[in-house]
């Protein structure tokens, strides 16, 4: 490693092979692209590799084994150890990471085949999206986005700062925790509330079309991310199985403590506080605290140009939209636009936008 | 009843006393109030009366009883049946109806009062909000909503034709469903994705506050009616427990299986494509099948005026923006803009967007 080397720099950085071209692995390959550095891809089905080259994501030419400095393994789950281990066997001097969602059962699995591990640090950027094809790869994916760095006891310190500077290239924000934590973590946030709009969706296959009428926007939030993958829900659940039974195991606790109180007509709105609480327990968007704007809803005729003049009206009424939404309403052929402003901008914005024709009420 | 009358129009219809003036029987008020009908408006606490006459919503004026054709209960669940009670005695020539959000307690409370209950129809308007004063009120918030009407074997046609005409000049789509099917409907389609939302947020107050910066947009859609009031879902899941109750059993049987299978190292993928479907049962809004929009991104600088022109250059290229959302970069002052169009439109959008300068990413 140079001296103090710039870590949002790539210009002593490289050159990278990707293995795996989804949506991951080729937008690492755009954002190194696009830094500079020099990045090649494979991947099983060789289209998709041509098709993240085709993005920007780097070259499908083949590379000398020897000069390759960091493979980034991006494949599915139950395959990473053993691509994590023939490309730490292929690449003699490259430092390898993977960005799986599960770090534990990686690391468990390359420590059982005897491994020696000092030049693999597993990592994972919490992004993603549920179109998985590399037609989707950006390089801004992973911007301002937290990028776990899971190292080992036997990670060197090069092999720890290349995977690093990786997470900061990509324009993440790096942080260090270890492979158990991690687990733990997303099993928390992320793998339990998979897991619990799935089976609250499932439910809803059993339920009569004329009661699912009735669903309103709350269902439709709770079960959105059920629509994810199965096949990949699959690997990360069972991959990281242990920390999501112990939190089935806690949450079935609660939901038998609301039946139980139901069942014998007594209140539950305490337990119902504390889920109030866990909201506000959840960081805003960057870590920072949620900000609370006011939110106004204006009638918009459903058809090209209202929008723009909306927008238009309210650029000249000098006050920046934090947040947007539409809903439609093909009946009437309008659409309800939902705005946040901050709080306290929202008298006079509202008095501009009403000398403009527009009426805005609070929502 | 008058021959044949225009059921959106109020010209023979009133007038109306509205019990309760929050968001729900405020915004009643304002919608019959437009339709050119006298509404009259009680609050225990006279000032959100007020305020709701303030916001269009009727008058504060004591009306003759006698005169009063229609009494709306928009009250706390909990006291839904006494004060239905007491306005059936009260107001000797009205129907009576409430707008509580579960149907079976209240009927069979009113029945254990051993009351004359055939100028009595319970209703529910699917609509709502968790800004729950006066001050949010709007004539178009039951606007193509679903607005249940629930009669009874001894409730009068002229009595059903009554509420059923209040459904429909508010603006709403009214559904006739006999109560026990209507809370078997909503503990299905609401109050257990309420309860399940609020168990899982209630987990986060025990996760640490550094696995809590692991969380992405799926544990906050997951968890977000959790913030709801607990007061008034304390009512709403205790006036419905029973068809609560046997929701929360279905569910925990399927979140056992998924926790026996993951505790075995067994696939769960069928488990959790049940989940996919059961998202696709969902009607789309308006009861019309989901429509898959193309989705793009497009960095937007985060500052007035930035909007208007993406929108106007938007509007040149003559294409309908579907839905938006924004996400906010406060580091780098910008914000990624995500737009969906109908796919058959999305290539010409995005090189019109292009020649303007816009960089459109599919997202």
């Amino acid at each position: 490693m140079s001296d103090e080397p710039d870590p949002f720099s790539g210009s002593d950085y490289g050159p990278v092979l990707i293995i795996g071209a989804g949506l991951v692995g080729a937008s690492v390959g755009c954002a190194l692209t696009e830094a500079g550095i020099e990045v090649h891809l494979r991947d099983q089905v060789p289209s998709h590799a041509r098709v993240a080259a085709g993005r920007g994501a780097g070259s499908v030419e083949p590379i000398d084994p020897e000069a390759v400095a960091l493979v980034v393994v991006a494949v599915p789950p139950r395959v990473l150890a053993p691509v994590v281990s023939a490309a730490l066997d292929e690449f003699a001097n490259a430092v390898v990471t993977d960005v799986g969602s599960v770090k534990g059962s990686v690391l468990r699995d390359l420590a059982a085949r005897g491994l020696e591990l000092r030049r693999y640090v597993g990592s994972h950027p919490m992004a993603g999206s549920h179109l998985a094809g590399p037609v989707t790869a950006r390089p801004d994916l992973f911007t301002d986005r937290t990028w776990v760095i899971a190292p080992h006891a036997t990670a060197t310190p090069g092999a720890i700062e290349t995977v690093t500077r990786l997470a900061t290239i990509s324009g993440a924000n790096p942080v260090v925790m270890d492979a158990e934590e991690h687990d733990l973590a997303v099993a928390a946030v992320s793998h339990l509330p998979h897991a619990v709009s799935a089976m609250l969706a499932a439910g809803l296959t059993e339920t009569k079309p004329a009661h699912l009428q009735l669903a309103g926007q709350g269902v439709r939030d709770v079960t959105r991310i059920a629509a994810g993958d199965p096949e990949l829900w699959d690997q990360i659940l069972t991959a990281n199985a242990p920390a999501v039974a112990d939190q089935l195991a806690a949450l079935s606790t609660r939901l038998g403590e609301l039946a139980e109180r139901l069942a014998e007509q007594r209140p539950v709105d305490d337990l119902l506080a504390t889920g109030v609480a866990g909201t506000r327990a959840i960081p805003g968007k960057h870590g920072r605290a949620q900000t609370e704007y006011a939110r106004m809803i204006i009638e918009i005729p459903d058809a090209p140009g209202s929008l723009a003049r909306f927008f238009t009206d309210a650029g000249a009424a000098g006050v920046n939209v934090e947040d947007i939404s539409i809903e439609h309403d093909p009946v009437r052929e309008v659409g309800w636009l939902q705005v946040s402003v901050r709080p306290e901008l929202a008298p006079d914005f509202s008095a501009a936008m009403s000398d403009r024709g527009w009426h805005l009420h609070e929502g």
